[in-house]
């Protein structure tokens, strides 16, 4: 047996444990983790600077070391999102559906943990005791797979959670981490069908893109974001504007922030100058077709249908006139990721067309791409946010982590 | 552009008008094809002798034989199934979930098709029509790949499914077949993701496992169930054999079967024997345990741990005596498919530590695992019995084609 095998043989008998525990424990649980995380902070900082250390001498750059970097403040914080995670309504058990046969089965659909669940991620140290608590409350094992350049900081965190599971009197292999970040180990992660039920990627477009080409688990793709403000005839520009301003610029290296701008030929000598007015306070780059730059002047670099196709995650906005709705939507159908889109107009008839056109996890008609996420959409938190059709769509809480059951009961029933 | 990355971008692209069609519409065409595929009968069993003369020259066996035959009543009866399809209720457009947002943004959750759906399938031709039927119902292009030897049959069923989407002015490429045959041209579609979103395999447990090994489109597995009969010491007896005589006999080769019983040991002796008794009006071969050779003499041959494994799909039945309700379940879990698992007892608690504690599909207590299907079910047709635990889990029927889209109206709300 090697040693992932040796992980997933754990965590599936930890799972079948999980399976059967109660609301009431789970909360425990989950609180225990929090008090242990906060009481332990002195003990997580110490291995985040050993992380840290490293991570300078190899050059890592600013937004990176940022990324890895726990301070006080930070560990507090994600004890506090345990704590949110404990008070969430249990998923398990519910039953979807249920009735009487003619013959007089009693048939359910029930609410179950899906079992085992990898999770590959990047050096974000605040994504393990994340993905860990949201993985208990929906009663599932979950295996860590995060960055090399976190280990310690992962370690020591897993740790402690682990410890409090025992506490717990809860089986301690719940949790599990990849300790060899190898590639080799990544890959048969990917490939242990036999113990691990589903891989959730967390981070950048290589990361998720190397995920789904080699996994043969099952996988749920996430977060790649190239979302589009689409600016109708009907629009109302100033609305549009301060949409665009706020879909750009108001965090853009999340995956739910706009990074191409769609205008329809008829407002696009109006619109042009406001927008870039507006997001030239933040310094926005832009990258225009030829009709855009005609219109904002030849200091606008032109797009290239790779820019296009970019998720920039950055101050830095393509730009595209469109000569109607139709060729908005076909845009977006051959550069999007079908993730966030929105419209901005007026007009009933144009807005639901684009909404049952596009394809995309989440489309909005005059409001910001920025609300794609859990918290915004009542989930209460988030694992990532699915830009895939099977199984979940757009922010995944804790139901989008189960399963079902049928439970048939009979008095002999014979076919 | 390769060929299918041809029959691919048509397929996306007929998606997108397939999903603006309203209900009414697709019963149009669906009772199209009915009535095409019934009045060209005599075609359809033309091509079809076309398959059936090369099969038998390549020696193909019986039973495979008479799954690639057609006559008239099959034909017909084709039609019917199409039909019934057309009568379902719409699965496209129920809104899931829907709320309005603190800060007056409307938020609806929305059932919308998948998109392009691949189906690679073997040498049955009414697969042909079946799955693109239910497909098109829920708004699906669909792209079918079948096995080599059904060839003929199925691209003259394509042809004319296709010529009754244009009758009614839908777009053919909804329903295209790939032609070439060969493993490369199936390579090819198992990763072509940027046209197809989902891969259904439908056929034997070979055919399954390499397209889940190929694949990096997503796929929702199917179909294999080597699937459990468990005596407890509680159990009704007389019940218990009539439970496995149904589901071991009443259609072997089908994967909701029971292939395998485990017996508490403390009615062993008594169960056995009446089993055994039953099982030879069928001439049911039976492979056991040592406990079980010994009540049931050395006849019986001994089963291996591959035994256990193993969907016979035939008369052949493994038998274990077990110690404890829990020796059982840990039984199951080694060697089950997640497909069906069945007890029986008249101890409520032991059935609850059943169904909770077993991970299956479908757990039945006191009832033939032979009820798993989408039409026992209540789903009215059934396009596979996913034994995966993503999106979908047992019997598949319309809604399991279909994905969900967030719809936000805003008016000018930014983050």
């Amino acid at each position: 047996m090697t040693q992932i095998e040796l992980l997933g043989s754990r965590a599936k008998a930890a799972s079948r444990i999980l399976a059967t525990l109660n609301a009431g424990e789970k909360i425990e649980a989950l609180t225990t983790i929090a008090n242990t995380l906060e009481q332990a902070r002195k003990e997580i900082l110490a291995a985040n600077s050993l992380d840290l250390a490293a991570a300078k001498e190899a050059g890592m750059r600013e937004s990176m070391l940022d990324r890895l970097m726990l301070d006080e403040d930070r560990v507090l914080s994600i004890a506090r999102a345990v704590r949110n995670i404990a008070k969430l309504e249990d998923p398990i058990g519910e039953t979807l559906h249920g009735f009487v046969t003619p013959n007089g089965m009693n048939i359910r659909k029930v609410r179950v943990p899906l079992g085992v669940i990898g999770i590959i991620y990047e050096a974000r140290p605040n994504v393990t005791p994340d993905a860990a608590s949201l993985c208990l409350k929906s009663s599932n094992a979950v295996i860590l797979k995060g960055g090399k350049e976190a280990i310690h900081s992962n370690r020591c965190m897993v740790k402690l959670m682990r410890g409090a599971l025992e506490q717990c009197s809860l089986p301690v292999d719940a949790i599990q981490l990849i300790e060899d970040t190898s590639r080799e180990s990544t890959m048969e992660l990917m490939q242990c069908n036999r113990y691990v039920d589903v891989l959730i990627p967390r981070g950048g477009a290589g990361l998720i893109q190397s995920v789904v080409q080699n996994a043969t688990v099952p996988v749920i793709e996430t977060g790649t974001g190239n979302c589009h403000i689409y600016i109708d005839k009907d629009a109302d520009l100033a609305m549009g504007v301060e949409i665009l301003y706020n879909a750009k610029t108001s965090r853009p290296s999340v995956c739910n922030a706009a990074e191409s701008l769609l205008i329809h030929r008829d407002i696009a000598r109006e619109f042009l100058p406001m927008a870039k007015r507006r997001l030239d306070e933040k310094h926005v780059k832009w990258l225009g077709c030829e009709r855009a730059r005609e219109i904002l002047g030849k200091e606008i670099a032109p797009a290239t249908p790779e820019d296009y196709g970019t998720e920039f995650l950055d101050y830095i906005l393509s730009a595209k006139v469109v000569d109607s709705l139709e060729e908005a939507i076909d845009h977006i159908t051959k550069y999007g990721t079908q993730h966030s889109e929105a419209i901005i107009t007026e007009n009933l008839r144009t807005s639901e067309e684009f909404t049952a056109k596009v394809d995309a996890a989440a489309v909005y008609v005059n409001a910001s791409t920025r609300f794609t996420d859990g918290g915004e959409f009542g989930l209460g938190a988030e694992i990532g946010i699915s830009t895939q059709k099977l199984h979940a769509r757009g922010p995944m809480g804790l139901k989008e982590l189960t399963t079902v059951k049928y439970i048939i009961n009979g008095q002999g029933q014979v076919r």
